[in-house]
């Protein structure tokens, strides 16, 4: 039987290449040898987005087309809705009091987001549980591996810490040895060299641009700021160019063509305009089959949205199916 | 249209007199002025007995017999299973959005019980939420009433904030004007003069005791320690005897015998003895024919689990309709 693996998006805008790296074409390369579950975590989304549900609910369409726009394979991984399917609320009501109220406020990557986002102590109460409801997405189909950023790491580790605790009180529901997946290659910087590519940072490619703008981008994109001219020699570690070469090499079979450029860049051989032209060919080769794809989608509304339906249909089944075992080891009363 | 008013109970134990005069006595004499929807909390009082869900079972059980043989009408009056109206865990995660966190941490009544009950850091991320989920609880009904002890003044103020928000952000769909309604009498001590009545302290009187229970707890009762002889004068005020006095002069139109009393009691002209007496009357008269009615349905579980099977019913189409309202002023994504 194949394990059982989960990943997910929030839905705050169109996906872009380093979501592609980081962890759609991983999703996409592993959907075959695992059972993966897609979830499109606009619930989450809305514990900082409250005040605009209008960007989540277009965004959910946009994240659609992406998805099948990169190859998920709709037939075999079921998408569903994060809202839609009440079971998630119900299990995390559950999971909220095997957890203590000071391990939620440690975990790192909320207390980074509070920090990041200027919350303060006006961060809403939802968005600082929001780890527990999480451990709700992987646990309501009993995930054993999750695909994700690195920052999904201590969000498993609760998660396991939450499994295990339940199944020690209530008796075994969970697998506990949930398992963090990692992409073949780690995450892209922004074009600015930023770590992180962000809408409001302007450092973002994404997977539905047009070769015209691909150029445009990676014509602006940072180098080595050390070195002026063509003929002096370049840095290639932390040269966002080259990393975007290297994440795509394996993909387009470019390992010689990149080894070469860094060698002659090192050297002062070879100019950022040159460098620059092929990430740019390998960029359009990579994005423009993806927007031709996503284009036909756009003409195919029904389809997209009847695959959404479909998808959460599939997710609610399996979350009731988890919630009947829950309720049932939980052993509160029972109206039936 | 009668104004719709919620009251509920956490299933911790079998329902006592003090639960009787703060919150029973008072739901039955409204329950026919006003749309009373009744809920039996169990999973609010899960979040602080997670690692005991046997004993939540068991007095749902026992509460339902307080309830039906207290007079509360179940053709008028549905009680609901809160666990198993999935649409309140629901509601809760749009409405932790609404309030901040520091907001949460501000309620007197959580902090209270986080020191009473010890917990410290460990106090469970569900025991401080729910405040939250009370606020759901409210709202799935859209209840204009609460009715309860003290300790729902804060809820309700928070629950209103809620409510405003929401209104303000998505439209409206909640009533803001959540008032409070208090017993005609207050709270009443333990038999000890303790504040509060608790299994732990052992100082209940139980809507089940047999007369001989009563007998012999009123005979424990404190009374004025300062008083050594029946014909010492006496203190009536804080006087845990005459407090109990109070709460059923107007019930069991005793009101002339108290007034004497406390005459003879404040002058040396009465005992312990004859005070308690007197009480130790009235008790049997309120608790006897409830005591008998719930044991006549004890031998008729099938209708006090239908009566709660079906009130629950009820409570999930209004929160069903309740949660409609909700999903389509929030406006994410339909998959409809």
């Amino acid at each position: 039987m194949k394990k059982r693996l989960i990943a997910g998006d929030r839905p705050t805008g169109k996906l872009h290449i380093g979501h592609y790296v980081g962890t759609l074409r991983p999703r996409v390369e592993l959907q075959n040898s695992y059972e993966t579950f897609v979830l499109v975590a606009d619930a989450q989304a809305l514990t900082d987005n409250f005040d605009n549900p209008t960007k989540l609910k277009d965004s959910v369409t946009e994240i659609m087309l992406d998805y099948l726009a990169v190859g998920i394979n709709p037939e075999i991984v079921p998408i569903g809705l994060q809202s839609a399917i009440i079971q998630i609320p119900e299990l995390t009501s559950y999971l909220a009091n095997l957890v203590s109220f000071s391990r939620v406020m440690l975990n790192p990557t909320v207390k980074d987001e509070i920090k990041q986002k200027d919350m303060g102590n006006e961060a809403p109460f939802g968005f600082v549980a929001y780890p527990v409801s999480q451990a709700a997405d992987i646990l309501i189909v009993n995930a054993e591996y999750v695909s994700g950023g690195d920052d999904q790491v201590p969000m498993i580790e609760l998660t396991r810490q939450i499994a295990r605790r339940f199944n020690n009180i209530y008796g075994h529901v969970f697998c506990t040895e949930i398992e963090y997946i990692k992409g073949t290659f780690g995450s892209l910087p922004g074009t600015d060299g930023a770590a992180k590519m962000g809408k409001s940072l302007g450092n973002v490619i994404y997977l539905s641009d047009s070769n015209d703008s691909i150029r445009e981008k990676v014509k602006k994109m940072y180098t080595d700021p050390n070195r002026l001219r063509a003929n002096d020699p370049g840095t290639v570690e932390g040269n966002p160019v080259f990393t975007y070469l290297d994440a795509f090499q394996e993909q387009c079979g470019t390992q010689i063509l990149v080894d070469e450029l860094k060698e002659r860049y090192r050297k002062g051989g070879v100019g950022d305009v040159e460098v620059k032209k092929h990430l740019t060919e390998i960029l359009i080769n990579v994005i423009e089959p993806i927007r031709t794809k996503r284009e036909e989608l756009q003409n195919n509304m029904d389809y997209v949205k009847a695959v959404l339906k479909q998808g959460t249909a599939n997710w609610q089944n399996q979350a009731e199916i988890t919630m009947q075992k829950v309720r049932n080891a939980v052993g509160l009363y029972s109206i039936d």
